[in-house]
Parts: C-alpha cells; sequence; structure tokens
C-alpha cells in the first residue's frame, strides 16, 4: 500500500482506476483506446464529462465548458488571446511559478502586462492582499492555488474588469462561485482525471471578442466551444476518466463533501507541523494551502533520517519542488485522510526519537 | 468479436490494450495515471518512447524527436511557425481537408501560401504529379496520406527547400528516409497509441532560425526538444501506450515487415473491389492508400442491405467520412488479415445474392 502525495500527474479515486482499466479492455465490445471519437459511444462520454462538470461546479447559465490539449502551459496563451481586447493590456498577480509563466506568455502575444501586486520579495511565500486593481485592463489574471509553493488565494480578487483564473490545482476540491469569473482553465491532472486534457470554463459573452491579430484555430475558444470539444480528435482517454472521476466525486456528495474532506485532511497535517517542534510551515499560516502542504526541517541536517522514515512507511511524492526544496504534501481529493494520519504518525515519531 | 476498421481513433494490437489495462492498476506500485511524469519510472518511458521512435523509422543523427499536444490540427500552426522564415512564403499541395486546414492555419500566421499543386478539381480523388517546386519559398509542405479521400503519395515531393510533411494516418506503417524531410509530424492516434499526443521529427538544424514574431512557448518547437518532452506535463497514458506499441511493432519485424503485411492486406481488398462488380473503388488506381481504402458501391440503393451485412458480420467504422459518403475500409497497422478476409467474404456474398 502506497501513500500518493505527489503534487501531479497524483492520486485519483482507486474505483475510477478500476473502472478505466476495465473499459481499456472492454467499452461496449471494443477498448476505450480504439472508439473513433465520433462514434455515439464517445460522443455521449464527453456530453456526460461536460454536463457533470457544470453540475459538480454548479455553474449557472451562459456559460460553456470546453476540454482541450496542451495544459495550463497553452492555457497561459489561450486565455491572454481570447481575452485581449483593444487596450491590449492586462493586469497579473505574480505568485509564483506558474503564475510568472502566465505573465511571460500574454506579453509573449503582446499584451501589456501590468503586475499589480506580486510576493516575489518573499520568494512567494505569501498571497499579496491590499493591491488595487486598475479599470483600464482588459482583464484581471491570477492562479488560485501555488502547486509549488504551497499558497492559496482565500478570497476572489474581484474588482470591475474580467476576472481569469488558472484553477489546475485547486479546482473541484473546494466550492466556487463560478460567477464571480470570465474565465477559469485548469489542466486536468491534479482533481479532475489523467494528464491530456485541459478544462475551459468561460461566459459565452466574452468568446468572439479578441482583438488579437493573431488567432489560430485551436487557439481560438470560440471554436472549441462551438464544435462540443470536438474541434478536433480529443484526447479520448482522459476525458473518459474525468468523466468517471466526475461520476464519482458526485456519487460521495459533490464538491462541497469533498471540500469538508478537504478541510479535515489539511487541519490535520497543519496542527502536526505547528505542534511538533521538529518541523515548521513555509508559507504564511493565512495563506496555506489545503491542497499543497509545504513545509520544513527545524534541522536540515536530520533529512535523511526523516526521509528513510516516510519512505519507510510507504509514503511517495513528499520531496519538495526542485526549485524550492523542503517538503511538500500533496493532499488532493483522493488522497485518503488515513494517509495523512500515517504521515502524522511518522512526524511525530521523527520528532520522539530525534 | 468486433472487427475495428475505424478511421482514427483506431485499433492497437490487443497485446497493447492487455498490458495498458494492467499498468492502469499497476505500474510500480502505482496506477500508471497516478505517477508524476517527473518520476525515474515515467521519466525512462518517454526516453524509451523517443528511442523507439528513431529505431522504428532509422532517424539519423541530427534529428530530434517530441511529443507534443494538440494533434495535428495544432501541428499546422507549429510546423508554419517554427519552418517561417525572412521569405514568410511557402508551398503547399492541396489534396484534401487536412491538407487544406494546413494551409488555412498557414495563412493564419500571416504566411504567404503558394498552393503549388491541387486535386480539388476532382474531389481529391488522385495526387498532383508533375508540379513545380519554386525555390523562393521557405519550405514546402504536403500530406502523405489523406485519410477521407484514400489517396497517399508514392513517392516524396522533393525539391531543393526544406520540406515538411503531415505523416498523421501512415507514419510506422511503412518504409520512409527521414533524411528526405525536415519537419514531420502525426497525431499519435493512428499507428502510434491512443489520442492525446502528437509525433514531431525534425532536422536539428531548422531549429530556432523561425522569423516569426509570435511565438508562444508551447508552439516553440525547440523548447519541447530542449527539454525532451517534458515542457510541461505530459500527456503521460499516450505516450506510455505509445511505448507499448512501439516495443510491439518492433518485436513483430519493425516497419518493414508490417509494411509487407499492410501491402498484403490492402491487395486483398483492392483485388476484390477491382473484380466484383457490385463495388468500385473510389479514388485514381495509381494512388490508392495503403491504410484507408474508400469504395462505394455499384448500385447506391443496395446500401441498406450491405448494411446489414457488415455489421451482421461484426464488422465496426466502415461508413466513409460523413464529408464525402460511400465506405472507408481503415486498415491501419493492427488490423488482422483475417478481418480483412470477412469483409472481402462480405462482399462476395452480397455480389452472389444481388
Amino acid at each position: 500500500m502506497k501513500h500518493n502525495f505527489g503534487a501531479g500527474p497524483c492520486i485519483l479515486p482507486q474505483e475510477v482506476f478500476k473502472e478505466a482499466a476495465e473499459a481499456v479492455i472492454n467499452f461496449n465490445g471494443l477498448s476505450i483506446l480504439e472508439v473513433s471519437h465520433r462514434h455515439k459511444d464517445f460522443v455521449a462520454v464527453m456530453e456526460e464529462a461536460m454536463d457533470l462538470v457544470k453540475k459538480a461546479l454548479g455553474i449557472p447559465a451562459g456559460y460553456s465548458v470546453a476540454f482541450i490539449q496542451g495544459g495550463a502551459t497553452l492555457g497561459f496563451t489561450i486565455a491572454a488571446l481570447n481575452m485581449q481586447r483593444t487596450n491590449c493590456k492586462a493586469g497579473y498577480i505574480n505568485t509564483g511559478t506558474w503564475a510568472s509563466g502566465a505573465i511571460k506568455e500574454a506579453k509573449k502575444v503582446g499584451i501589456d502586462v501590468i503586475e499589480i501586486a506580486s510576493s516575489a520579495d518573499r520568494n512567494f511565500t505569501y498571497i499579496p492582499k491590499d493591491f488595487k486593481i486598475p479599470e483600464d485592463i482588459d482583464y484581471l489574471h491570477y492562479t488560485s492555488n501555488n502547486t509549488i509553493y504551497g499558497t492559496q488565494f482565500k478570497e476572489v480578487p474581484k474588482g470591475k474588469i474580467p476576472l481569469v483564473c488558472d484553477m489546475s490545482s485547486d479546482i473541484f476540491s473546494k466550492e466556487i462561485n463560478v460567477a464571480d469569473y470570465d474565465f477559469i482553465y485548469a489542466g486536468a491532472q491534479k482533481n479532475l482525471g489523467p494528464a491530456g486534457a485541459t478544462l475551459y470554463i468561460v461566459k459565452d459573452e466574452i468568446l468572439d471578442k479578441s482583438s488579437a491579430t493573431f488567432l489560430p484555430t485551436y487557439l481560438d475558444l470560440k471554436q472549441h466551444i462551438d464544435k462540443e470539444s470536438m474541434l478536433n480528435t480529443p484526447p479520448v482517454f482522459s476525458v473518459y476518466v474525468s468523466m468517471l472521476n466526475l461520476r464519482y466525486l458526485l456519487a460521495k456528495g459533490g464538491v462541497l463533501a469533498q471540500q469538508k474532506l478537504n478541510e479535515s485532511k489539511a487541519a490535520l497535517l497543519y496542527q502536526e507541523i505547528d505542534s511538533n517542534p521538529s518541523f515548521q510551515g513555509a508559507v504564511a499560516k493565512e495563506d496555506r494551502s489545503l491542497m499543497n502542504i509545504t513545509f520544513l526541517l527545524s534541522d536540515p541536517k536530520r533529512s535523511e533520517q526523516f526521509d528513510s522514515m516516510w519512505k519507510e512507511a510507504g509514503i511517495v511524492g513528499l520531496p519538495g519542488h526542485r526549485s524550492v526544496g523542503g517538503y511538500r504534501a500533496s493532499m488532493y481529493n483522493a488522497l485518503p485522510i488515513e494517509s495523512v494520519q500515517i504521515l502524522v504518525d511518522v512526524m511525530n515519531e521523527f520528532n520522539r526519537i530525534g
């Protein structure tokens, strides 16, 4: 039994793995891997996946959903191109690696990027607050959860201008009010499904209003939405497994029930970090992520000892991102609270024998 | 037992499905769907997949391989952007839907497209020949096999300028001389693996020479190659299954052995089409595809009868593309010759009782 604290691609429910494996052998008489995306059986899968996204997040009328390839990295460009208006000027909140990536790609397509707030001054260990949102920008972009650093926005930075959010690492982990947003995008490989699909949720009224002079068909969101995510061959298996996972999420009570479980899991580990003198949290307490919990050893010289203990307990994926070091316990939806307890037990024991 | 003549996503070897299903449950103790792409076990998969591509196609030194997302549709844009030089002018051979798509996307990024040959005059039922390749263009683009129409280039249209080829539907089906090309791209979902990955093979010297003013990171081939297909999270499962399928291809004798089998399968069906008065081929004989065999009923009024007969025999995926009608037997690598014989038997019987 392994306890998978990996940051993504990451754990999904065992039931989903089981059903996915069965479909690789037999999906209505064929393998899901050899079914045409135009076959009615897969068209039904795609429709159900998009419907379940809407249901799980309570998406109001006037919004559309699409699955596209390319991850959030291509999403940076798609967001910038589709939200660009005649001002050609956008506000970005810089909370670390992925937010910086979004800024870089917006600049690459010619957008005048105003970095309206940044936590670079303290190595992205907090979420900037009390910033002013200008009113002459085309849109405001932020990254709701910072997978690498372990910070998360607790409030939506809503101004009077269209709001764009990269929710790759916390979508489906807690309730959101989709009406706050004009454009949401998220790589599937955390709480949605396997790598290879990226989810887009957009307000219909933003479509087809881009002022970009350069807009290849694959980067034009309206084309994907008009074709119901079948502009070209979609990532069939990733969408299928995402659908299975959304069915599972809803059967278990939906996003709110999952949020409560995630809060319990995070409370258990943060309590240990705060009460165990051998460890310390890596980021500002009020900005701590429920998904990616980063922490450090009080005595870094004991890292070899700690590493051998958690590995011995069957834990995988605990090292921090190579750019920041330390430890990171990613606790996505499918991680059982029992796995968190195992980690807490190891931390306790590590302190006792220290 | 079903006989899958679908045009893609399409049949892969049963052994590959079996191994893929096992890995969804257990890949070194985790599901392949929850393994980090940075884990050494998956890094090894990616390296092996790229090595097997090189081995299977006999790729010479000086070429690199990458797996990217987005299908050939995004490939149209990636090809145009990365091959664009100061002339900003390219030659395209228009052999139908996908070639036309490539032309459209090149124009969208500002390239002056010279359609140097086209078979639009006879609804793309042949491959243009005897065209002149200008010398002042940045590159020449063609589509080696036309999945929808059932035509295929038998000779490489090689001039003195860099050659770009969309090989989505015939790569790995026959030997090619990679040295003839500067840039090859191919959606995985025919003879390589499941939908969700796209293969790029490029001459290293073409990299980093684009004159495009607009080049988002995800569309910059050099970035993918420098990061060994790990610029961002790759489509893990699609790459894994592609690797399994390439292992299988090589174990069975490689591309040349497969080519001979594909030639036998195609000969069997074309012989039936040409000798059975109830059917006729849809395209010029000398340009017939070995992968997608298109044909028509001599008496279209008998279509309901024919449809019920092949469905009764367990055949799936035989209707022609919705844009051209008729029938299309896609006979990718993994389709057994026994399935072709079943179709031939049905056609024989259909003629006998007609």
